[in-house]
Protein backbone atom coordinates (compact mmCIF):
# COMPACT_ATOMS: atom_id res chain seq x y z
CA UNK A 1 0.00 0.00 0.00
CA UNK A 2 1.19 3.55 -1.02
CA UNK A 3 2.05 5.84 1.91
CA UNK A 4 1.09 9.17 -0.10
CA UNK A 5 0.66 13.15 1.81
CA UNK A 6 -1.10 16.02 0.46
CA UNK A 7 -3.02 19.67 2.32
CA UNK A 8 -6.39 18.86 3.80
CA UNK A 9 -9.80 19.27 1.92
CA UNK A 10 -12.94 20.17 3.71
CA UNK A 11 -14.30 16.60 3.34
CA UNK A 12 -11.59 15.21 5.11
CA UNK A 13 -13.19 16.73 8.39
CA UNK A 14 -14.99 14.55 9.64
CA UNK A 15 -11.86 11.87 9.43
CA UNK A 16 -9.59 14.41 10.96
CA UNK A 17 -11.86 14.83 14.12
CA UNK A 18 -11.92 11.31 14.81
CA UNK A 19 -8.46 10.91 14.38
CA UNK A 20 -7.85 13.83 17.21
CA UNK A 21 -9.94 11.62 19.52
CA UNK A 22 -8.27 8.57 18.70
CA UNK A 23 -5.47 9.51 21.72
CA UNK A 24 -5.12 8.71 24.80
CA UNK A 25 -5.04 12.46 25.95
CA UNK A 26 -6.86 13.89 22.98
CA UNK A 27 -10.01 11.94 23.74
CA UNK A 28 -11.14 13.87 26.82
CA UNK A 29 -10.75 17.30 24.74
CA UNK A 30 -12.71 16.82 21.66
CA UNK A 31 -16.27 17.15 20.78
CA UNK A 32 -18.66 15.26 18.57
CA UNK A 33 -17.82 15.16 15.03
CA UNK A 34 -21.23 17.32 14.00
CA UNK A 35 -19.81 20.40 16.47
CA UNK A 36 -19.81 23.37 14.84
CA UNK A 37 -16.87 24.58 16.79
CA UNK A 38 -14.90 22.61 14.02
CA UNK A 39 -16.25 23.82 11.39
CA UNK A 40 -15.29 27.52 12.15
CA UNK A 41 -12.00 26.37 13.10
CA UNK A 42 -11.63 24.74 9.81
CA UNK A 43 -12.82 27.92 8.21
CA UNK A 44 -9.82 29.60 9.87
CA UNK A 45 -7.19 27.58 9.41
CA UNK A 46 -8.29 26.56 5.66
CA UNK A 47 -8.09 30.90 4.73
CA UNK A 48 -4.85 31.44 6.46
CA UNK A 49 -1.94 31.64 4.12
CA UNK A 50 0.71 30.47 6.82
CA UNK A 51 -1.80 27.55 8.18
CA UNK A 52 -1.09 24.00 6.08
CA UNK A 53 -3.11 21.51 7.28
CA UNK A 54 -1.85 18.19 5.94
CA UNK A 55 -3.02 14.51 5.70
CA UNK A 56 -1.51 10.62 5.05
CA UNK A 57 -3.47 8.77 3.70
CA UNK A 58 -2.52 5.09 3.44
CA UNK A 59 -3.87 3.11 0.46
CA UNK A 60 -6.10 6.47 0.24
CA UNK A 61 -7.49 6.06 3.53
CA UNK A 62 -6.94 8.72 5.76
CA UNK A 63 -4.44 7.53 8.72
CA UNK A 64 -2.99 10.86 9.61
CA UNK A 65 -2.86 14.19 10.02
CA UNK A 66 -0.34 17.94 11.08
CA UNK A 67 -0.85 21.45 11.25
CA UNK A 68 2.15 23.49 10.12
CA UNK A 69 2.16 26.67 11.30
CA UNK A 70 4.45 29.47 9.62
CA UNK A 71 4.99 32.57 12.07
CA UNK A 72 7.08 35.47 10.84
CA UNK A 73 9.22 37.30 13.60
CA UNK A 74 12.36 39.76 14.57
CA UNK A 75 14.70 37.09 16.65
CA UNK A 76 16.84 34.72 14.99
CA UNK A 77 17.90 37.60 12.75
CA UNK A 78 14.35 37.82 11.20
CA UNK A 79 13.60 34.05 10.70
CA UNK A 80 10.37 32.49 9.91
CA UNK A 81 10.01 29.65 11.60
CA UNK A 82 7.35 26.81 11.76
CA UNK A 83 5.66 24.82 14.60
CA UNK A 84 3.46 21.65 13.72
CA UNK A 85 0.92 21.25 15.64
CA UNK A 86 -1.67 18.14 16.24
CA UNK A 87 1.24 15.85 14.60
CA UNK A 88 -1.44 12.55 14.63
CA UNK A 89 -1.04 9.13 13.57
CA UNK A 90 -3.72 6.70 13.66
CA UNK A 91 -3.18 4.04 16.57
CA UNK A 92 -3.19 1.04 14.52
CA UNK A 93 -0.85 2.61 12.22
CA UNK A 94 1.96 3.31 14.62
CA UNK A 95 5.52 2.24 14.48
CA UNK A 96 5.81 1.64 10.92
CA UNK A 97 7.75 4.54 10.07
CA UNK A 98 4.89 6.65 8.42
CA UNK A 99 5.12 9.12 11.54
CA UNK A 100 9.12 9.80 10.24
CA UNK A 101 7.83 10.64 6.86
CA UNK A 102 5.06 12.70 7.66
CA UNK A 103 7.46 14.92 10.04
CA UNK A 104 9.96 14.76 7.19
CA UNK A 105 7.58 16.06 4.49
CA UNK A 106 6.33 18.72 6.80
CA UNK A 107 9.87 19.76 7.54
CA UNK A 108 10.55 19.78 3.78
CA UNK A 109 7.19 22.01 3.35
CA UNK A 110 8.66 24.83 6.05
CA UNK A 111 12.26 24.38 4.41
CA UNK A 112 10.49 25.18 0.84
CA UNK A 113 9.03 28.49 2.22
CA UNK A 114 11.98 29.31 3.85
CA UNK A 115 11.69 28.59 7.38
CA UNK A 116 14.78 28.43 9.39
CA UNK A 117 13.61 26.59 12.36
CA UNK A 118 11.26 23.71 12.84
CA UNK A 119 9.63 23.93 16.62
CA UNK A 120 6.89 21.68 18.24
CA UNK A 121 6.05 20.61 21.64
CA UNK A 122 5.08 17.49 23.29
CA UNK A 123 3.37 16.60 26.30
CA UNK A 124 6.42 15.30 29.00
CA UNK A 125 3.91 11.80 29.28
CA UNK A 126 4.64 11.10 25.33
CA UNK A 127 8.18 9.56 26.07
CA UNK A 128 7.89 7.26 22.98
CA UNK A 129 7.26 10.34 20.77
CA UNK A 130 9.82 12.08 22.43
CA UNK A 131 12.69 9.56 21.03
CA UNK A 132 10.67 9.80 18.13
CA UNK A 133 11.74 13.26 17.33
CA UNK A 134 15.37 13.00 18.92
CA UNK A 135 15.49 10.17 15.80
CA UNK A 136 14.43 12.52 13.22
CA UNK A 137 17.21 15.09 14.53
CA UNK A 138 15.04 17.56 16.60
CA UNK A 139 16.51 18.86 20.24
CA UNK A 140 14.86 18.93 22.90
CA UNK A 141 16.57 21.72 23.95
CA UNK A 142 13.11 23.65 25.61
CA UNK A 143 10.25 23.05 28.44
CA UNK A 144 7.09 24.03 27.02
CA UNK A 145 4.57 25.81 29.03
CA UNK A 146 0.67 25.86 28.73
CA UNK A 147 -1.83 27.62 30.34
CA UNK A 148 -5.34 27.27 30.10
CA UNK A 149 -7.77 30.11 29.47
CA UNK A 150 -11.36 29.30 31.03
CA UNK B 1 7.83 55.80 36.26
CA UNK B 2 5.07 54.76 34.70
CA UNK B 3 5.04 51.03 33.18
CA UNK B 4 2.44 51.10 30.18
CA UNK B 5 2.09 48.70 27.19
CA UNK B 6 1.27 48.95 23.45
CA UNK B 7 1.64 47.42 20.23
CA UNK B 8 5.07 48.41 18.26
CA UNK B 9 5.02 50.61 15.87
CA UNK B 10 7.68 51.08 12.91
CA UNK B 11 9.88 53.14 14.59
CA UNK B 12 10.32 51.26 17.65
CA UNK B 13 11.90 48.78 15.03
CA UNK B 14 15.75 49.72 16.05
CA UNK B 15 14.81 49.53 19.74
CA UNK B 16 13.60 46.07 19.40
CA UNK B 17 16.65 44.45 17.73
CA UNK B 18 18.98 45.94 20.47
CA UNK B 19 16.67 44.23 22.76
CA UNK B 20 16.90 40.71 21.37
CA UNK B 21 20.79 41.10 21.33
CA UNK B 22 20.65 42.70 24.96
CA UNK B 23 20.76 38.15 25.95
CA UNK B 24 23.28 35.84 26.98
CA UNK B 25 21.62 33.17 24.55
CA UNK B 26 20.17 36.14 21.78
CA UNK B 27 23.42 37.63 21.74
CA UNK B 28 25.13 35.11 18.90
CA UNK B 29 21.66 34.63 17.00
CA UNK B 30 21.19 38.78 15.97
CA UNK B 31 22.62 40.70 13.01
CA UNK B 32 23.00 44.25 12.96
CA UNK B 33 20.65 46.88 13.47
CA UNK B 34 20.37 47.59 9.73
CA UNK B 35 20.26 44.01 8.69
CA UNK B 36 17.46 44.47 6.08
CA UNK B 37 15.69 40.90 7.50
CA UNK B 38 14.64 42.65 10.48
CA UNK B 39 12.50 45.10 8.14
CA UNK B 40 11.30 42.05 6.05
CA UNK B 41 10.44 40.43 9.36
CA UNK B 42 8.65 43.72 10.68
CA UNK B 43 6.81 43.95 7.23
CA UNK B 44 5.50 40.10 7.49
CA UNK B 45 4.78 40.18 11.44
CA UNK B 46 2.52 43.57 11.14
CA UNK B 47 0.64 42.60 7.86
CA UNK B 48 -0.40 39.89 9.31
CA UNK B 49 -3.51 39.76 11.83
CA UNK B 50 -2.70 36.76 13.82
CA UNK B 51 0.47 38.21 15.21
CA UNK B 52 0.45 40.76 17.75
CA UNK B 53 3.88 42.90 18.26
CA UNK B 54 3.60 44.74 21.96
CA UNK B 55 6.64 46.66 23.96
CA UNK B 56 6.57 47.46 26.81
CA UNK B 57 7.80 51.25 28.03
CA UNK B 58 8.65 52.40 31.48
CA UNK B 59 8.67 56.08 31.40
CA UNK B 60 8.41 56.47 27.88
CA UNK B 61 11.77 54.32 27.51
CA UNK B 62 10.98 50.85 25.61
CA UNK B 63 12.24 48.09 27.89
CA UNK B 64 10.13 45.33 26.92
CA UNK B 65 9.07 42.98 24.03
CA UNK B 66 6.75 40.11 23.29
CA UNK B 67 5.13 38.82 20.18
CA UNK B 68 1.98 37.04 20.38
CA UNK B 69 0.69 34.46 17.67
CA UNK B 70 -2.93 33.70 17.40
CA UNK B 71 -3.15 30.38 15.89
CA UNK B 72 -6.32 29.07 14.78
CA UNK B 73 -6.92 25.03 15.18
CA UNK B 74 -8.78 21.64 14.74
CA UNK B 75 -7.53 20.19 18.04
CA UNK B 76 -9.34 20.97 21.32
CA UNK B 77 -12.64 21.31 20.27
CA UNK B 78 -11.40 23.91 17.33
CA UNK B 79 -9.43 26.14 19.85
CA UNK B 80 -7.90 28.92 18.90
CA UNK B 81 -4.62 28.92 20.78
CA UNK B 82 -1.77 31.98 21.87
CA UNK B 83 1.79 31.34 21.25
CA UNK B 84 4.07 33.71 23.16
CA UNK B 85 7.68 34.07 21.71
CA UNK B 86 10.42 36.63 21.98
CA UNK B 87 9.40 37.71 25.68
CA UNK B 88 12.11 40.17 26.81
CA UNK B 89 12.73 42.63 29.47
CA UNK B 90 16.01 44.54 29.13
CA UNK B 91 18.43 43.37 31.51
CA UNK B 92 18.68 46.46 33.36
CA UNK B 93 14.80 45.81 34.56
CA UNK B 94 14.22 42.50 35.50
CA UNK B 95 13.31 40.93 38.64
CA UNK B 96 10.86 44.66 39.35
CA UNK B 97 7.83 42.69 38.46
CA UNK B 98 7.47 44.25 34.72
CA UNK B 99 7.91 40.72 33.26
CA UNK B 100 4.87 39.58 35.07
CA UNK B 101 2.72 42.71 34.49
CA UNK B 102 3.73 42.30 30.98
CA UNK B 103 2.85 38.94 30.54
CA UNK B 104 -0.47 39.34 32.36
CA UNK B 105 -1.63 41.89 29.52
CA UNK B 106 -0.22 39.40 26.73
CA UNK B 107 -2.65 36.65 28.42
CA UNK B 108 -5.29 39.20 28.34
CA UNK B 109 -5.10 39.94 24.81
CA UNK B 110 -5.45 36.69 23.91
CA UNK B 111 -8.25 36.09 26.24
CA UNK B 112 -10.36 38.97 24.72
CA UNK B 113 -9.42 37.24 21.28
CA UNK B 114 -11.10 34.18 22.29
CA UNK B 115 -7.89 31.71 22.81
CA UNK B 116 -8.25 29.06 24.75
CA UNK B 117 -4.64 28.73 25.28
CA UNK B 118 -1.58 30.17 25.91
CA UNK B 119 1.35 28.68 24.98
CA UNK B 120 4.94 29.34 25.34
CA UNK B 121 8.58 27.65 24.96
CA UNK B 122 11.90 28.88 26.95
CA UNK B 123 15.33 27.30 26.64
CA UNK B 124 15.73 24.48 29.86
CA UNK B 125 18.87 26.26 30.50
CA UNK B 126 16.62 29.62 31.23
CA UNK B 127 15.72 27.98 35.00
CA UNK B 128 14.84 31.16 36.50
CA UNK B 129 12.57 32.27 33.47
CA UNK B 130 10.82 28.93 34.40
CA UNK B 131 10.00 29.66 38.03
CA UNK B 132 8.93 32.70 36.43
CA UNK B 133 6.45 31.12 34.14
CA UNK B 134 5.13 28.87 37.22
CA UNK B 135 4.04 31.82 39.26
CA UNK B 136 2.05 33.10 36.60
CA UNK B 137 0.17 29.94 36.67
CA UNK B 138 1.56 28.27 33.33
CA UNK B 139 2.21 24.35 33.62
CA UNK B 140 5.54 22.95 32.40
CA UNK B 141 3.70 20.23 30.76
CA UNK B 142 5.40 19.58 27.62
CA UNK B 143 9.21 19.50 26.33
CA UNK B 144 9.92 21.51 23.74
CA UNK B 145 11.90 20.37 20.22
CA UNK B 146 13.57 22.26 18.06
CA UNK B 147 15.03 21.34 14.41
CA UNK B 148 17.27 24.49 12.77
CA UNK B 149 17.19 24.09 8.83
CA UNK B 150 20.64 25.55 6.94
Amino acid sequence: MTLSFRPAVRADLPALIVLLSDDTLGTRREASVDDPRYLAAWEAVSSDPHQHLLVAELGGELIGMMQVTRTPGLSRSGAWRATLESVRIRSDHRGKGYGGQFIEYGIELARLHGCRLVQLTSDVRRTEAHRFYGRLGFKASHTGFKLELS
